[in-house]
């Protein structure tokens, strides 16, 4: 590993990026509705079908994955949407429910569990109100916690069918393995700064054909976020409106080395292996802030002996930049981000020092 | 003028993009909640206020300039909006506004025109019924005429105060004067990838006190075109979920070149002098398809004796690449964009040797 290939950027998004894909970032422009650019849109849509193991619809949208939730809502949610939380980023679904004027219920579990299957078929079996949607958030990036998507979509298709199966994977795709069309997914989205390793600035997601009829008869959806206006658009090869051209210069490269260089099947196994090591390494110290059954491999929340801000601040005087607790686990725990391209030699030296510093 | 610095890319936008610019995109990642990057987004917003000549709220979004459209209306009008259309992206923002539900009234030119001050105000005397807000687009890039915005908004004022002025200048900013307090203006936005040369990715906007203090009585407007959302992260330094990071890069950078390098002075008279140089040197073979009065500093749209697509092919034969024409001028016409950072020797070089096609 030369030195330009040494990570020492370990927050859970956006993480650290390899100088081949910054280079991308850094290309002369082509025009958006140009030849050259619909070979780069088509070249990326196909690729984007293997990383999200569908056969369906496939795109890039210029926005944070936040802006993909509120999608997700404005264009299959007519009423009323049951979102499942365990932290931060799965109660964020709700927040943005509401300022859109749905009806919400909550199906909550304590920060550090995993949504239990049971509990939601429970729920589902004995409401009697139809949703429209049920929200998941496939790795929640607060607590590092990874909800058994399959499981969760499986029962919404048992004890609710029709109801739409919207996924946050924002902290997952192409770092954890998602099955769009095997698990009955109908919306599907992640950012491209935590798995897929770009700098933040675009989103990727799936969308059903169920769910792309659902979109036909809801009314007065907007446009920046109408799917059916990508579906249309992506026909033509291209995007409704001028996207972040770098970000398609880079995805392309990067999608490319995800599938055919490293293959996901061996990208899977690296990031277990980079959660097993941190896990590891970090035990004597600090206590894994999820619990074991469901640590997520791409990001750990850790509850150290030590003051957790002192810890960061003593790595970032090393060179090593760490993630802070989130939202009401800031006080208490820290997160390593270890997802993406964060090569094993990299993390490996990382939790050296760690080690050294919080045994200090 | 060195051959790094020879721009051949003539689009409407994206527009040519210097090195420097392009290489800022490139740096490596920071997280977008850092004091690295507070300091960043601090100065972006401080620079953004001369940028529009304004005290009150700055902002930068990740979307392009049809979300912001989308979010004005969304922020700004609870039911009826008035519409001046004078070309195809004027035309934009009624299509947006009935996909919101909004009752839409429309004030129409014919392409080529400019929005009529007298005929907006006759409209305004003449119907009773209370419009939200009036859409103005400062330049239409479809067409390459620049409306006269301070008239319009003027007559705004005058006829129907406490009507909100909404404005698209995503192509005038940074090449054409835009004086959002002088001219009363209460929200307006401009995509990086047109007079401020970036590529494209973010959009800039500001919004008055007055449009602020009306977005807090709209329910239900969503999340993530929440200017309340945008106001209340940028007093603590940030924005509401994640940004793109590499424009933020490359914002700092141009800001600080158009403000204390060139200045925007020097600036705007540049982009008058490659107006008038394209008009002069393409006058023996093409019409001006605007007619002159309004003819746009930042984009020309031409009407050849020659078949447009024809000369746009042979041009790129000799490596300049030129606009196609838009909508339903698409046939008859030709754009060239000159803004940005395109500098005049490249300008007069890509004139002659279109000259030359053009003439042979």
């Amino acid at each position: 590993m030369n030195a330009e290939q040494e990570c020492r950027f370990f927050i859970p998004g956006p993480t650290w990026v390899r100088p081949e894909i910054l280079r991308a970032m850094g290309r002369p422009m082509i025009g958006h509705r140009s030849a050259e650019f619909k070979q780069l849109f088509r070249g990326i849509v196909d690729d984007l079908k293997p990383l999200f193991a569908t056969r369906q619809h496939t795109f890039v949208a210029t926005c944070s994955g936040t802006g993909l939730m509120e999608a997700s809502l404005v264009n299959c949610v007519p009423r009323r949407v049951l979102v499942t939380t365990c932290g931060a980023f799965s109660e964020r679904w709700a927040a943005i429910a509401e300022s859109l004027g749905l009806e919400v219920d909550r199906l909550d579990v304590e920060w550090g569990m995993a949504v239990d299957p049971e509990m939601l078929a429970d729920h589902l079996a004995s409401h009697r109100a139809h949703y429209d949607a049920v929200t998941i958030t496939h790795n929640e990036t607060s607590t590092g916690v990874t909800n058994d998507l399959a499981a969760l979509a499986r029962v919404i298709h048992e004890e609710s069918p029709g109801t739409l199966v919207l996924v946050d994977a924002v902290s997952s795709v192409a770092g954890i393995p998602v099955l769009f069309d095997e698990w009955g997914l109908d919306v599907c989205f992640a950012s491209v700064q935590k798995g897929v390793a770009l700098p933040p600035g675009v989103t990727l997601f799936a969308v059903s054909e169920q769910a792309m009829q659902r979109v036909e008869k809801r009314p007065y959806r907007g446009a920046y976020f109408d799917f059916l206006q990508y579906k249309k658009h992506a026909e033509d090869g291209g995007v409704p409106s001028t996207p972040s051209i770098p970000h398609f210069f880079a995805l392309a490269e990067q999608l490319d080395a995800i599938l055919r260089k490293e293959t996901l099947e061996a990208r899977f196994r690296r990031h277990e292996a980079m959660r097993d090591l941190t896990i590891r390494q970090t035990s004597t110290y600090a206590k894994l802030a999820s619990g074991p059954t469901h640590a997520s491999p791409t990001v750990s929340a850790l509850a150290p002996v030590k003051d957790p801000e002192a810890l960061r601040s003593e790595m970032k005087k090393r060179g090593f930049t760490l993630g802070s607790g989130y939202g009401k686990w800031k006080a208490t725990t820290f997160r390593i981000g270890h997802m993406g391209d964060t090569p094993m030699a990299s993390l490996e030296a990382m939790l050296k020092v760690l080690g050294e510093v919080a045994l200090a």
